[in-house]
């Protein structure tokens, strides 16, 4: 699953590859059951025990799945950990909105991970419309490096360090604007330096994303000031499952259906 | 400018018609660029003169425009006047949302107009797109008649009749949720029983649209609860103008600069 030459140089250029249908619809459906499964339970608990052996299956699985693994390792040149793991229901008719940010500029200044070689996964579990609360990134702005944020403690479920408007609109006025979207089982790559926001879900249909962020083993974080929940403290490298490992899942499912 | 058979069908079916580059990009900077000169005068009073001679040229040939007059006395079989003329500035980093309404809701309970014989057009000034806070509609719910409403004297710049959630999710599992997307001059035309909504323009570019709402002449407004410029009182049917009106304005302009 290692990226081609034309997508490197794209991923260079403009901070983030885009992978329409990089998942099945069956992983896909059983991934968003796996994520109806996690909201089911006790909120905090189930993050608690996220590195632990009674996490969700599937979840488990997609975190060392080849198809986000491998180019990540790859691109990061080395062995990698996962620093986080989010499901982020956006619901139907759910107004939060996150700001404009870029992830690295909340892990050095929070976390101290010392570099930017860290790389975001985001997976679609709904498809994901222009109607729906798109994410929306400023391509190219990864190119810039942490740039100048204030500490927003109040918009989102947790504080973030986000960019004022002039300076989303300075990076825009050079990259444009994009909002990839498609159907469910698609995969977004991008920098932990993109400047990416995620506007309010006003239509009746939920647009749910996993999100994992994988960082290179030597680059770990060295402050432990957020919930070892939010930012991990388990730098074990990453060994890749087989591409099948999900359909194994949904085989079995199917198994014990019949 | 006629439907075809086969768009007067659509439009029965879906309660909209969407046609991408309807104006072209000249026609489209003209009229953008009379957004911007209304938005630098004092509003209200532009407003009031909205039919008078003195209101902005582009515009007011906008109104009688064949590409938009034609289709609508199609449908509504006959005569048309002007009901309401807005100019929707969502602007670049924009909150406001407008929630999900029928504006024939609006227009039966506030203005008492007879019957749901009125069509609202739609013409993008600025490209829309996912990023940007497109118009969302709910395809077909304009066959569902007026549905029930609250009224909402508290989000939007003036009241408006409102669905609640559990209605627009019961109307979308039937019909589903759309955002057309598309350049500058592209132009909807959409039932005013059709259940759309607005969402927030987190984007760092603005997204301008012109509405344009037209009623059957013998189904003239009986209330006159609203402001004249919010709810017109001046019932002439309008006469399309030429193809070429606001194209003739374009070559003046270049001539002018030349």
């Amino acid at each position: 699953m290692k990226l081609s030459d034309a997508e490197q140089k794209q991923f260079d250029e403009e901070g983030y590859l885009f992978f329409p249908g990089r998942f099945s619809p069956e992983e896909a459906r059983l991934l968003k059951q796996a994520a109806d499964d996690v909201y089911a339970m006790d909120r905090e608990e189930v993050w608690r025990e996220k590195s632990g052996d009674t996490y969700n299956e599937p979840f488990r699985r997609l975190g060392s799945h080849p198809r986000l693994v491998d180019p990540v390792s790859q691109v990061l040149e080395g062995d990698v950990y996962m620093h986080q793991f989010k499901v982020n229901a956006k619901a139907a008719f759910d107004g939060d909105v996150w700001q404009w940010h870029q992830d690295y500029g909340t892990w050095k200044r929070d976390d101290e991970m010392p570099e930017p070689r860290a790389m975001n996964i985001a997976v679609f579990l709904d498809d994901v419309t222009a109607a729906n609360g798109p994410l929306l990134f400023i391509p190219g702005s990864h190119k810039q490096g942490v740039v100048e944020a204030g500490h927003d403690l109040s918009t989102t479920s947790y504080p973030l360090w986000t960019l004022d408007n002039a300076l989303v609109k300075q990076l825009a006025d050079r990259g444009g604007c994009v909002a990839p979207t498609g159907p469910a089982g698609s995969m977004l790559m991008f920098s932990s330096l993109l400047v990416h926001a995620s506007p309010a879900n006003i239509s009746p249909f939920d647009r749910t994303i996993v999100y994992l962020s994988l960082c290179h083993v030597d680059n770990h974080i060295r402050a432990f000031n957020r919930a070892e929940w939010i930012a991990h403290r388990d730098f074990t490298p990453i060994t890749a499952l087989e591409d099948d490992c999900l359909d194994e899942l949904v085989a079995a499912q199917l198994a014990a259906a019949e």
